[in-house]
């Protein structure tokens, strides 16, 4: 029925489902030194960007994603200045993350520059604000560089990763944890993709744990609709050094100077509410730490 | 890859995606008097029920709708007593709303009987409050019951129904709308199932245009994930006789004498959120009709 040869699909083996898109053409294939990337043209989605057999992102839908792993973060903090992105190579969270002009500087550091290369050439809009003197691209380890990075010296650091398997799992650890809260400033905010609600709750719950540990005084999970991704339904964990998530610079929110596809004041409130068997599964490990 | 023999696949063909299930085996299946009706054993989501071809419910993930289509509606009526579910023979949405103890009587119905008798026997914990003294289960046309109701007899219709489509069109129609008027009470509350904000915006604009015609004095529309049905993001609106639908009772939301599993008080507040494209696309609507 969904015959390879004209549908991408990925399976999310664990939970028995899969998503498929139509696909008019591959465009592009190429082995770089970390991955597999695959660019197709899509009949429904515009381009598709997929990264070892998963989908990374189609330019239909990748603003949720890419508003929701900047905006709230953004406006949760009092006064973001100095961000830095972890992987993203794509540069679509780097383009929402330069809409906010008090922003002074934003690095993005992808060990990965072949993803940044095609996204140039497939997702051109995504890529529009690089040349931005505020902006940074370094194609080199995340990991090192947040450990390298002064005391202090950030605001908000976005961890744009794929799953936590192979090269992104020590993005997942409290050892990455600790580098990010001591890389942060007093108000700093760390906000990482924490997969779907519905079928990695366990994930979730081992990185609020993780996060909490590393010394963070709050943490916050943000969700919202993700169609290409498992399950449709994906989410965003912010953790704080100082500052309670749970509140944000609503006024600012509502008369942000840019234009959004998602995301407004509302749908960051949204974004909060938790679902009972979510609010439930994150007070399980809440008592545990206590 | 996705071997028909183990996999049931649907396609959304106007936006080339397709979301499948991977199967153990298939339960049964049977051509009633209106429809197909299949159900399946599936590897990650229990069982799956398929009605001429579209995902209708599975065990793992109903819960999201059938609460989502019930309890907003119910927490903003100031007291409903009278329900009526159209459609909605598996049940779901009839135990949801029988978890609320000041409702008198609710009534369902579907024109298809063979949807409740294999909901009793496959997804039998969604039938267990039908013989709950106040339920009543119908086998006939809802459009005509709404038409025969006597004037102000209900304070909620909710319309659990397949897509407009085939038998389920006139669900859709300004006239049945005004019919659910003139049998709703001062407060009254009609909620109907509305599709995908991302793939189905021009349904979301037609109904709200139609639900405002018919004199329904305010609408609005609640978004939540729904995996197996397209794009995972999906819809219920509510149109209000005479009440304000952005408000409801809160306190009473936050002291439900119920469990949920996705529902709560900061989940309908969230659901109410707009996302920006979703209030364009609405408000557009509405300087039309203005």
């Amino acid at each position: 029925m969904l015959d390879p040869t004209h549908w991408f699909s990925e399976v999310a083996a664990d939970d028995g489902s899969a998503f498929s898109l139509k696909i008019r053409e591959k465009l592009h294939e190429e082995q770089t030194p970390f991955q597999f990337i695959e660019i197709y043209a899509t009949e429904g989605f515009g381009n598709l960007m997929v990264i070892d057999g998963c989908t990374m992102l189609s330019s239909r839908d990748n603003f949720l994603y890419h508003e929701m792993m900047s905006h709230p973060a953004l406006f949760t903090h009092p006064a973001p200045r100095r961000v830095c992105i972890i992987g993203g190579g794509d540069c679509g969270t780097l383009r929402e993350v330069l809409k906010h002009p008090g922003v002074e500087s934003a690095v993005q550091i992808d060990i990965d520059e072949g993803v940044t290369r095609l996204a140039e050439r497939y997702f051109p809009e995504l890529t529009a604000a690089n040349h931005d003197p505020r902006a940074q691209l370094l194609f080199e380890d995340g990991i090192r560089w947040i450990r390298e990075a002064p005391t202090g010296s950030l605001d908000l650091i976005i961890v744009d990763s794929t799953d936590p398997v192979g090269p992104a799992l020590g993005l997942f650890s409290q050892d990455f944890y600790a580098e990010c809260l001591r890389a942060l400033d007093t108000h700093g905010i760390l906000v990482q993709q924490s997969e779907s609600p519905l079928y990695h709750l366990r994930i979730l719950q081992e990185m609020h744990g993780a996060m909490r540990a590393a010394g963070f005084a709050d943490t916050q999970t943000l969700s919202f609709p993700q169609p290409i991704y498992p399950s449709g339904w994906w989410s965003a964990t912010l953790a704080g050094k100082a500052v309670t998530l749970a509140d944000f610079r609503v006024a600012d929110a509502e008369c942000k100077p840019f234009e959004t596809e998602y995301y407004n004041a509302g749908i960051h409130r949204a974004a909060l509410a938790q679902p009972e068997f979510v609010r439930r599964g994150l007070a399980a490990i809440a008592e545990t730490r206590d």
